[in-house]
């Protein structure tokens, strides 16, 4: 690869792009743990990506993201949207390397989330998640201040930042097995921790798991081109994973590695907090228990080397307390 | 040292058997992360060990014990009494290897700890907190049977097994800062885990923390000779740390490096559980936040390089519900 290759926003993500990611990565971040949770008389090895410095594996994106740009655009600084943990990636990196941050946020978004990436320096913007456009707002503030868009899944970077996560994972199982995951199950909003993963895991079956009613990535494997989620999404406390529509850049890496997707309902989701809380001892917020919670529910079936990620623990205590308590 | 000398079970501890317990144990267990947490400003490094497999760190001293067992031992099995952590961690340690098990716990112990020990496969007689004598029922059981008895603390292979958690403090701060702890303050018992951690930090500041009530080591450290725990001690949720009176075995460790301690408020508990659950995503158990209680109420100043022990997460779903949300 070129220099000039790497630099290129329309370029594909690619397995040395994610290797180079993991080595900036492992160079701040110590791999977070893949802790062993039996199910049914097998065990699962679960990424704890609920034990990043921000909660959340999106940090692997943002850092890679913004270690690339060049001197002149970090004068210019970054703008970007998420629903929360992305946000919070790209201020924790955007703070390491002094670069300014603007982060457009849903209005609803978790208090945690808000609260956290105004700590981490940002200038927060909010809007409304259903009517809002935070792509048009977000090349608006990119036209008026120059701003690099740092988009939450549709960039090269993000998705072989995220693809580290799926890196650690099979050196560890490595280590700890002498196998490599023979699957990887993933939470999926816009797919770059799936799609980053894949490429890490080229001999691995990806499955993706959703909230039930914002599963179209799931539908979109199925038919094998892009469905947007559909009119009047359900309410769901996945606020993580609310995406209206993925890109091609992750659903094209999933659909040619033959990917699937299932769904889980707000009861199965709840139910694998509770089992994260009981016996790893995690707190992980509804959007980064959905692929735990496809296994407890039988929805995906455990192989002798299944892998899956907790996503994210940024959860309100309120919210938290009610779910593990089965209110 | 000589074999039998290891197997002498009036030996002291030593660093060397901290080394040979942490030998042994990093070959079935990978270390549990040693997370940064910013308090005013300082960064001081958390010891996950609710990560742990059984939920705390007493799976270290267990297995350190069972696997120094004979071969005729093992087929008299082991008894042990405990609130719960060691019961699991011994109850973990006898069911890899095979041998048979029998806890005696206090009836008020908490569910998630009755029936974690439970399920691995242990026998359970359960006694009445103040008024019974675990020490008794154990020797009895012990005439019986032939079971080697396992104390929770007042033994050389517990608390060399517990001060694997010190060493690989120590080795995951090198690696991460280049230095080695300069302060350890160590949730408390009966101090198997501050006195063996106290052996594989040489060179680092000991401070013990306790619960309000139950300060009996913090008070022996300050008088320089073992004082019980107070007739009528007060109810407190900390019950891994509900120790009446410790052993000589870890306060001389303690009193000749000149551990100091301090004791915590139920509320400063609280609210150490709280920011774990906030800033860790971790579930600690009462018992297992007091020393990052310590350092939150300013009762212990942070240095530079101060390590804490987040010492389990054992605890009930209706109790942290209500502990995280400040009712």
């Amino acid at each position: 690869m070129t220099e000039q290759y790497l630099m290129d926003p329309e370029r594909k993500p690619t397995l040395a792009g994610v290797e180079r990611a993991a080595g900036k990565i492992a160079m701040i971040l110590p791999a977070t743990p893949l802790l062993p949770l039996e199910i049914d008389g097998k065990t699962i090895w679960c990424k704890a990506e609920c034990l990043q410095p921000i909660g959340a594996f999106k940090i692997r994106g943002g850092w890679h993201r913004l270690t690339d740009l060049t001197d002149n655009q970090k004068k210019h600084g970054v703008v970007a949207f998420s629903s929360g943990n992305h946000a919070q990636g790209v201020a924790w990196a955007a703070r390491r390397l002094g670069v300014p941050a603007t982060i457009i946020m849903p209005e609803d978004a978790p208090r945690a989330k808000l609260d956290n990436t105004r700590a981490l320096g940002a200038e927060i913007i909010t809007y409304d998640r259903l009517n809002g456009s935070r792509e048009q707002m977000a090349a608006d503030i990119s036209r008026a201040t120059g701003a690099v868009v740092v988009p939450s899944f549709d960039d090269p970077w993000i998705v072989e930042g995220q693809g580290s996560c799926g890196l650690e994972i099979r050196e560890q199982m490595l280590a700890r097995t002498g196998s490599a995951p023979d699957q990887i199950v993933a939470c999926c909003g816009g797919g770059g921790l799936a799609s980053g993963s894949a490429l890490a895991n080229p001999e691995a079956k990806i499955v993706v798991v959703e909230p039930e009613g914002w599963d179209d990535m799931t539908r979109s494997l199925e038919v094998g081109t892009i469905v947007p989620v559909g009119k009047d999404p359900p309410a769901t406390d996945c606020d993580a994973l609310q995406t209206l529509r993925v890109s091609s850049i992750t659903f094209d890496i999933l659909r040619d590695r033959g990917a699937t997707g299932v769904a889980v309902s707000a009861d199965e989701v709840h139910h694998a907090m509770r089992v994260a809380f009981e016996k790893l001892h995690l707190v992980v917020e509804p959007g980064g228990a959905v692929a735990l919670a496809a296994l407890l529910a039988g929805k995906v079936k455990a192989t002798d080397r299944t892998a899956i990620t907790l996503s994210g623990g940024n959860v309100d205590n309120q919210l938290y307390a009610k779910i593990i308590t089965g209110g």
